[in-house]
């Protein structure tokens, strides 16, 4: 192909839908390779709910915003077409943010290869920021123990779902929170969870307290919303909540309040936010980490794909319509 | 003396002020020193805001709750009049959870000698319940690095008072939130505070901005109320936020809710709730770390002392008023 397809970002979100008209789709050169450059050819990308925050021009947050006329944000995996590159030859995979295009000219600087024997919808939903996410957050700031008990919210989701999977195979007692009663149903018996709430159809309080009749030591946020709140409540002494998502607060032009602080005192909680930016380093140990879960079987996913670059645009909504099945894939 | 008195705690806290009606006047027999006991008469008892915890029904906070017609916790310091136990004579003074009673019978179990040559009101206001709570959660929890910004709440009180020179002496610039004219004066000019915030006659926003031009990397929070959201807007990546106290809404039936959690993950920010009683023992290790900055002369406090056992029935609702000018003391 002599162009290329790439979509840039031309708006912020203003508290609607996701569409098109955020969104310039364009067509360019395809470029020449370089001494020391790969070309790669994108052949699936991710749909990540951290996109909402990165297309915001809200300059503290952990990574910057896309600037707009800019090629959109994403993570990716792609196949070298061409190299002048010793140490990536054409046929590699590779893993980065490659963005919204289906060509990426790069030196190699923040690619990784993709060795392992898996498909490429495995590796983005399992290896990539999903699985990176769910390690660091479980490990370093939830703490598992054996005959502990934890609550993942977005259960059903790319982290949740393996968040959910890692603290079972631990011995944890894990109870999801999702929104329809197919995700409900997908990880108590696909995924092993021990139990499931459908918050917008169960009485949260109740359906909370039946499941985790000794309390919560573990809280894993990926959504906000009302159980926050009920969570919070059936905490333990010195439980820990890692906070790693508000999707049902971003579109909000106010945000939620959040629980009064009283029982951070009285039961000696931790709530710790975090990123997986920040941890980048990590990766190698995270990976050490969750591997051998995944080798011996105990994590499974499931994907959702669309079909075609341009179906990004509107693929983001399906985060707040709760409409995916799994992690959200584009096949390019 | 043949009899003394006590005083009983007989009623649960009702969202009204502290008064008579919560507690019962007793007088006892004196008791028999056994083998291996001792007597303390108290000297100085000191009036906490945990006290509110004590009082209530909650059986999740991180001690007991004092059962009704039993006699009301507090930490006190005394001196022993009769002893049968051979490492504990007539003469030491000792400090522990004395209560609120005049005499004290025991084996010194929960006990410890005060060897340092400083009056009863000092050694109260400085390395007991206070002293150590403000160790335990700037050092552990703050984790301050000079030039660092740190914002402490009730910080004219026994606790806040230490956590802001402590903070000074670090090398850190501390501002401190307060809610009279008189203990922002005092916590300026004599603690050496950088800037001081009047929570009910300030503009809370406009004046924490010009006070922390470059964010706030710690919060030590004591009170609640309307400051904490503005302080939890102006966190830093990476702020940590010990949380000691909320001693604005232990009065009230609903708690006011507290900050959304985006920011959590925006700026990666822990909220750490803690209680002494989870550390007694780092004792040692705490008055290790605080001694040397009091015997350098870098931690002045004031005391605000009522006179007679009885006088702590009403005593404790200068916590809610914010008259108490310095720890409140009881002096017996």
């Amino acid at each position: 192909m002599s162009t290329f397809t790439a979509i840039n970002l031309v708006a912020r979100p203003d508290g609607g839908p996701v569409g098109p008209h955020w969104f310039e789709v364009v067509q360019k050169e395809r470029p020449t390779v370089g001494a020391g450059q790969f070309l790669v050819k994108q052949t699936h990308m991710s749909l990540d709910p951290a996109m909402f925050g990165w297309m915001s021009p809200d300059t503290e947050s952990y990574i910057p915003p896309v600037a707009l006329g800019e090629v959109m944000r994403s993570s990716g995996i792609g196949e070298i077409i061409e190299s002048n590159h010793e140490g990536f030859n054409v046929g590699d995979r590779v893993m980065g943010l490659l963005g919204w295009q289906e060509l990426i000219l790069s030196d190699g600087q923040g690619l990784n290869k993709v060795e392992a024997p898996l498909p490429d919808e495995a590796i983005l939903s399992v290896f990539a920021l999903p699985g990176l996410t769910a390690t660091q957050g479980l490990y370093s700031i939830g703490k598992p123990k054996a005959g502990e008990t934890i609550v993942v919210s977005g259960a059903a989701g790319s982290v949740g779902s393996i968040v959910g999977q890692l603290a079972k195979a631990d011995g944890l007692t894990v109870v999801g929170v999702v929104g329809t009663d197919e995700k409900a149903n997908w990880i108590v018996n696909e995924l092993g969870f021990d139990g499931a709430i459908n918050y917008k159809t169960d009485n949260l309080e109740q359906k909370l307290a039946e499941l985790t009749p000794n309390g919560i030591d573990i809280y894993f946020e990926n959504t906000g919303g009302p159980i926050q709140q009920h969570v919070f409540e059936r905490m333990n002494t010195h439980g820990r909540i890692a906070v790693c998502g508000m999707i049902a607060d971003y579109p909000k032009p106010v945000p939620t309040p959040g629980p009064n602080w009283i029982p951070m005192i009285k039961k000696r909680l931790t709530v710790q936010g975090f990123a997986m930016p920040d941890h980048f380093g990590e990766v190698p140990a995270l990976l050490a980490k969750l591997t051998p879960y995944v080798m011996q079987g105990k994590i499974k996913h499931r994907t959702h794909v669309l079909n075609g670059l341009e179906s990004a645009m509107t693929g983001l909504n399906l985060f707040f319509t709760g409409e995916n099945k799994g992690k959200l894939i584009v096949k390019l």
